[in-house]
């Protein structure tokens, strides 16, 4: 998907909201259990319940490699159920050496046809690269994220340029990839380091996960974060997909998306993108 | 698999040799497609041609991934196959918030029974804690890599300390676990710093990638990285299971094999550790 299409449709949605499609057989109403695929049934359920008001989906591939190559079959099935014209992330938080990595971008681009992949950044530039060689498709590198380890190594200060890590991440990787073939992981728990950042990358889009559950709030991602062309993707999955565990899940998932919808189509009308 | 069990294995087998199972269907000898799963015949014949020299394999995640759950499926068929008493490494380096990690650990450690994971360490300590709550099982995180991109980030040096940054992974990951359930990797292609993350953690093992095709020499990596216990986990992929595209490819796997095991006897020998 190139940037203006997704432009177009967070503008017609009037929506940012990325799903994270978090589906954790434990989790998820007893009654699914009684299908032959229950993650998939759950999953299009949501599906179905929130794609007017959702611009993104992002599956986690944690939970479906936890459930082995069943585990992979749903969400392939899930890949294809997903209507063309929505973004698709498949977080997966990969990286490598350079022959492994195009292993894995052929993975999820072209076998299970993902729009962007979330990479981490630690081995570099040829472990990143080989998803940048494919065209519309994105990397989401990871810079600043919304867990409490961040601390531990992201924000270490750095002797050269006065940088903190996450920000010589920052920049280093604009050398690799343009607005139009790469975003960033910018965790919604830290709002002001978000100003930050986006004083650093004014034109890229930000993938923000911790919005809801983890104590992030919509309101400080918007003030820090927004720039001409909205440049968020803001999600939610345990929100959204959990609202209720009964047979109702499909209705509650669709309010609490629509509610975050409403409140978001409030901040691109005052923000003058819609 | 404990410390001593990995130990008393490589002073019986006088070997420290890693076998990589990359196993690529675009590599592997021709005659093997007409096979229902050519990747798992591949697999069990380079494991019965080595297993007599190998204290460990190491397939990567990425070369069964990119063949969608198929590739899983011989991935799980491969791991029943190795011998159980010869230790496994998962090399998927992952890392993700906290309840995400726990499912990877829960795919790679219950459901797949590795005895170790690869993890990527950006994300900080509850990103690799989950890895580390499992009994007789192991973490193997990413310090310094053998590709080129390590340069970008892994040798920035820091304000605090005056460490590099993969010197202050070695160090923080240090109060999170123990000699007994967390390792590091260190590419052979670095042979000096090797000495230097000798001298940060004198008794870790070591998982040495970079051997043989990507240019490491495995007299330097016993130079700098032996310890008392061995301490070394040296891969070497490509060199053994493509030594050959033939029908004769696992003869000459074992062939390669052996001769690094003779190698590595010697090394061993001359060092008073068997």
């Amino acid at each position: 998907m190139t940037r203006q299409e997704l432009i177009h449709q967070i503008k017609s949605k009037k929506s940012f909201l990325c799903v994270g499609l978090d589906s954790d057989i434990t989790k998820i109403p007893k009654h699914l259990l009684e299908f032959e695929d229950p993650i998939f049934e759950f999953n299009k359920a949501i599906i179905d319940a929130t794609k007017d008001v959702a611009v993104a989906y992002k599956p986690n591939l944690a939970f479906y490699e936890s459930l082995g190559s069943e585990g992979l079959k749903s969400l392939e099935k899930t890949m294809e159920y997903i209507p063309s014209e929505i973004f698709t992330i498949a977080d997966a938080k990969r990286g490598d050496i350079g022959n492994t990595s195009k292993l894995y971008a052929r993975a999820f681009f072209d076998n299970m046809n993902f729009d962007s992949i979330t990479v981490a950044p630690y081995m570099g530039h040829d472990s990143v690269a080989p998803f940048l060689e494919f065209d519309n498709k994105w990397v989401i590198l990871l810079a600043l994220t919304s867990n409490e380890g961040a601390l531990d190594f992201q924000f270490l200060q750095l002797d050269v340029g006065k940088n903190k890590l996450h920000e010589k991440v920052l920049q280093k990787s604009q050398e690799w990839g343009t607005t139009e073939n790469m975003m960033y992981v910018v965790g919604a728990t830290r709002g002001e380091s978000i100003g930050k950042v986006r004083k650093l990358i004014p034109e890229h889009f930000l993938l923000v996960p911790g919005v809801g559950s983890q104590g992030g709030s919509l309101e400080d991602v918007a003030k820090y974060g927004l720039n001409m062309d909205c440049g968020l993707l803001v999600n939610s999955s345990r929100g959204i997909i959990y609202a209720s565990d009964g047979e109702d899940f499909a209705d509650k998932a669709k309010e609490s998306a629509t509610e975050l919808q409403k409140q978001m189509a409030h901040i691109l009308s005052e923000a003058n993108i819609i």
